[in-house]
C-alpha cells in the first residue's frame, strides 16, 4: 500500500470520506438536474464522475478545454459553458462528435460566434449585480430574439450571484440572493426556455428561484467557504508538504519551521493557506515559512497538511490529486482539464 | 507567419527584443559564472538555453524537476539545488548520469541525506536575515566539518538575501545588502570552498560581496521588478487575453470590459495585473474585470496584453510561453520544468 510518506511533495490530497460526505450532502440537498456541477474547481473527469454517479449528469465548465475534455470522458449529456468564447470553432467540433454543448452568450457578436461555431444551443447570460459578465437584465429578451432568429435554440438564462457568495450572514445573503434572482427571473420570461441557472456553493441552499444552482467548490471547500459558518461541508483537500528546515528560538524571536509548499502549488488570491497547529508567517515560491505553536514538536521530514484558502486556482497548479483514506493512498486523480 | 490572433487565449507571450536587451544587460553587468541563472522564474529549458548561449553554464533550481531537466536538456555543466530536500535519490541518480549537482545544505539531515542519496556536493546555506531555510551563520564551519566527515565536498556558501529584492532606495539596498553579506562572507571564511552565493535581480548590482549572483526573474520581468526605478530590465512578458464581454456607462457606473484572464493564468501573490490604459477592478478565475479609461476605444474580440505582478508564479500555471516579435509569433517556448 503507498503511503503519503511515498508522495513526492508538495502533493494534493483529496480525503475520500469528507468528499464522499460533501457529495452526499449537496446530492441529497440538490438531487439530480437541480444541481449541475461547476468543474471549474476540480478540473478533474475522475472527480466529475463521481459526481455522475451521485445522480447529475449535466455540467458546468469555464473553459472550451473542459467543455472538450468532460465529452472526451463520457459525460457530455449535457454540458454549459458559463463564460463567453467567441471563436466556438472547437465547441462545435465536441457538438459534432456526439456531445450537447450550451454556451453562455451575452451580446450579439456571442451569438453570432455560437452560430459560426456550430453550437446550437445557447443561454442568455445575464448581469444580475456581479460586474463581470452578462447582459443588462432588460436586453435579455432582445438577445434571445436574435439568437432564434440565427437559428438557435435558446434553453434560457443564467446569472452568477458571485459577489454574495462569502457575505457571512446567511439572512443577509438570502435577502440579497433574492434581489438578484428576482432580476434573472424576470429576464427568464423574456427570453423563454426552461433554464433559470445560477449560484454556487455560498448560495446553493439560499437560492431557491433558480432552477439549477452551479456550485463547484463544494466538494473539495477551502478555508475561504470554510469560513461561513452555515454551509455543511468540510474541507476534502489538502496540499502535503514535508519540513524541510527548522530554526529554533533565539535572542527572542520565535522559532519557525518551513514547508515546501509554497506559491506555486498554492492559489494566493485569497490569502494565506492555514497550517495546522501554527501561524503562517508568509509564503515564497516554494515555501511556506510558518511558526509552530509548539516547536519543539515540529521535526525536519515531518508531513504537514496545509489548508489552501482557494480551492480552484491551487488544483490548476498540479498534475494530479491523490485520493487518500488517512494516510494511505487509495487512487491518482489526474487534473486532466487544465489549460485552455 | 503565425500571429497572436491564432492564439489561443489565455497565451503568455515573451516578447523577444525586451528578453534580448534583458539578457544582454544582465551577462554584460555579470559575466559568464558572475551570475548564476535562477531557472525557477521561467522553468523553461529554451529559455536556460538562451542564457547558456549568453555565456552561463552554472544555473541555479529550486526543486528536484528543475536539476533533472536541466540536465537531460544538455545544461548540467554546474547545477545548485539552492533549496532543501530531505530524499536525494533523484538527485543522485542525476549525477550517476553526468551532470553535476550540488545541494544546499542546511542541517545534519539535509547533509546526511546528500550523502545516502549520492550528491557528493554541498554548498552550506546560511540564514543572512530573511526568515526561512539556512543555518545561523556561526553554525555554518560546523556543517561543514559535518559534510566533509561524511565525504561530501563542501563548495561554498549561499545565503539568499529575498527580503530586500523590492527595497525601493538603492542606498538603502545596498546598506543592508552589505549587513546581509557581512555575515555570509564571514560564514564562508569558516566554511571554506569557492563559492560566495546569493542576491536576486533585486541586489543584483549592489551585491558586490557574493562571487556570483542568483537571479532569475531579470529575463522576464513583472510589475513588482518593474516598480524598482534603478532596475534596467524591461517588462519583456505578457498575459495575452481576449475581450469578451464589455458593459457600457449606465446609471453614473462608467463602463467596464472584461478580458479571459485570471486566477488561473496570473500568479495573485503580489497583487493585480496591470491593464494598459485602464484600472482593474477584480479578477476571478478565469477573468479580469477591468475600466477601460476609453470604453468606446475597447472592442469584442480585442486583444490585450496584461502585466503580471509577479512572474514566477504566472509562468508555473502556463504550459507554454509565445516568443514573439510584436505580433508576429516567432517560436513556443515549452515550460518544461514545472512540476516536483
Amino acid at each position: 500500500m503507498t503511503t503519503i510518506h511515498d508522495l513526492q511533495t508538495p502533493a494534493l490530497l483529496v480525503e475520500q470520506s469528507a468528499l464522499a460526505r460533501n457529495l452526499a450532502t449537496m446530492s441529497s440537498a440538490l438531487p439530480g438536474s437541480r444541481l449541475r456541477p461547476h468543474v471549474k474547481a476540480h478540473k478533474c473527469t475522475a472527480l466529475a464522475r463521481l459526481q455522475a454517479e451521485a445522480g447529475h449528469r449535466t455540467f458546468t465548465c469555464a473553459t472550451i478545454r473542459e467543455v472538450e475534455g468532460m465529452a472526451a470522458a463520457g459525460l457530455g449529456d449535457d454540458l454549459l459553458l458559463a463564460n463567453e468564447v467567441l471563436d466556438m470553432s472547437r465547441l462545435g467540433r465536441v457538438v459534432e462528435a456526439g456531445a450537447r454543448v450550451t454556451a453562455a452568450v451575452d451580446s450579439a457578436e456571442t451569438i453570432r460566434a455560437a452560430s459560426a461555431g456550430g453550437v446550437r444551443e445557447v443561454i442568455i447570460d445575464v448581469n444580475v449585480g456581479l460586474p463581470r459578465c452578462g447582459c443588462a437584465p432588460d436586453d435579455a429578451g432582445r438577445l434571445a430574439d436574435d439568437a432564434r432568429a440565427r437559428g438557435l435554440e435558446v434553453r434560457g438564462v443564467m446569472g452568477y450571484e458571485g459577489h454574495l457568495m462569502l457575505v457571512a450572514d446567511v439572512d443577509e445573503r438570502r435577502k440579497q440572493t433574492e434581489e438578484c434572482m428576482t432580476k434573472l427571473v424576470a429576464a427568464g420570461g423574456a427570453v423563454g426556455g426552461d433554464i433559470v441557472s445560477a449560484g454556487g456553493t455560498g448560495t446553493y441552499a439560499v437560492n431557491t428561484w433558480a432552477n439549477e444552482i452551479q456550485a463547484g467548490s463544494y466538494a473539495l471547500m477551502d478555508t475561504a467557504y470554510g469560513a461561513v459558518a452555515d454551509l455543511p461541508f468540510e474541507q476534502a483537500l489538502f496540499v502535503l508538504g514535508t519540513v524541510i528546515s527548522r530554526t529554533p528560538p533565539a535572542e527572542g524571536i520565535p522559532g519557525w519551521a518551513v514547508v515546501d509548499i509554497g506559491l506555486k502549488s498554492l492559489g494566493m488570491d485569497h490569502g494565506n493557506p492555514t497550517v495546522p497547529d501554527g501561524v503562517v508567517w508568509f509564503c515564497s515560491d516554494e515555501h511556506v515559512t510558518w511558526q509552530p505553536d509548539d516547536f519543539d514538536a515540529v521535526q525536519l521530514g515531518d508531513r504537514l497538511r496545509v489548508l489552501p484558502a482557494h480551492v480552484d486556482p491551487t488544483i490548476a497548479l498540479h498534475e494530479r490529486m491523490w485520493l487518500v483514506d488517512g494516510d494511505d493512498v487509495v487512487e491518482e486523480l489526474p487534473v486532466d482539464l487544465r489549460g485552455w
